[in-house]
């Protein structure tokens, strides 16, 4: 039999198991008051954000391996797409633009049009720094690691 | 025109925007992971999951209520049914059993057939004495703490 086909996200992300995207929202809602409540510095929190992140990405990366059935990227360009077309559709069921490249095309940005972790989220000045979706540069950061197995730094340093 | 027909579950879980289950596993078992670091005893973890469940509930009511159409409960066990067959499936996409009331029908249990929060999840045995999934019935507290207006205070004595 030949290798099966990649698929979309849009394919996957209606074929697996989902849960509520307001009570997703409002979970991680939950996470990030107890984080500043219990860390007190934005940096802090931030930096947690960035571990949980990695923390679940080092486990996502094995469905969406599973799932999607892409081959290995051939450089950073298709791997930032692949992150932005296939990984949040198949996730959080949004898609992502990459924009903002450098002449070295080693840094870009992921810009999420529809964000559900943001839905309803008011920040008080208090919160000034607060990098409130830091969770997801952390799951990509972890993601990234497991398949790159650390031989090409380059990808992470972003 | 007359009043919208209350929907089912499976309607209104059909219905709205979702995530990813194993992404909200994998970040549920983050929170208590992050729980168990901060607070290190499992008693207070404990304590902490029913608080961000009920900070949650207070918030999700207005969702459930917005979009189930159901009306007001005529007693605790009508209530406990709809949050098992409805509540649950609307949120986490599962059905829930409601067994083991008392005489006095003031208790009685909600069991999960399937609980996506606990998938994967393997706990060591210094975790013994947590209540890993005690995020929903804090979940529920606060859900009817809302609408009971607290003029009954027996629905939240469970």
């Amino acid at each position: 039999m030949p290798p099966a086909a990649p698929r979309s996200g849009d394919a996957i992300f209606a074929s697996v198991e989902r849960v509520n995207a307001e009570l997703f929202t409002l979970t991680y809602g939950a996470i990030v008051r107890q984080l500043l409540t219990d860390l007190e510095e934005v940096e802090e929190v931030n930096k947690q954000l960035d571990q949980m992140g990695y923390n679940i990405g080092i486990r996502l990366i094995d469905e969406f391996l599973a799932k999607s059935n892409v081959s290995r990227c051939v450089d950073f360009k298709e791997t930032a797409e692949m992150i932005a077309k296939v990984g949040f559709k198949m996730f959080l069921g949004v898609t992502a633009s990459v924009m903002n490249w450098d002449a070295d095309g080693t840094c870009c940005s992921i810009v999420l049009e529809d964000n559900p972790l943001v839905d309803f989220v008011e920040l008080p000045d208090t919160c000034q720094g607060l990098y409130y979706c830091n969770i997801l540069s952390g799951v990509i950061r972890g993601a990234l690691e497991m398949v790159s197995g650390n031989e090409d730094g380059s990808h992470l340093d972003s």
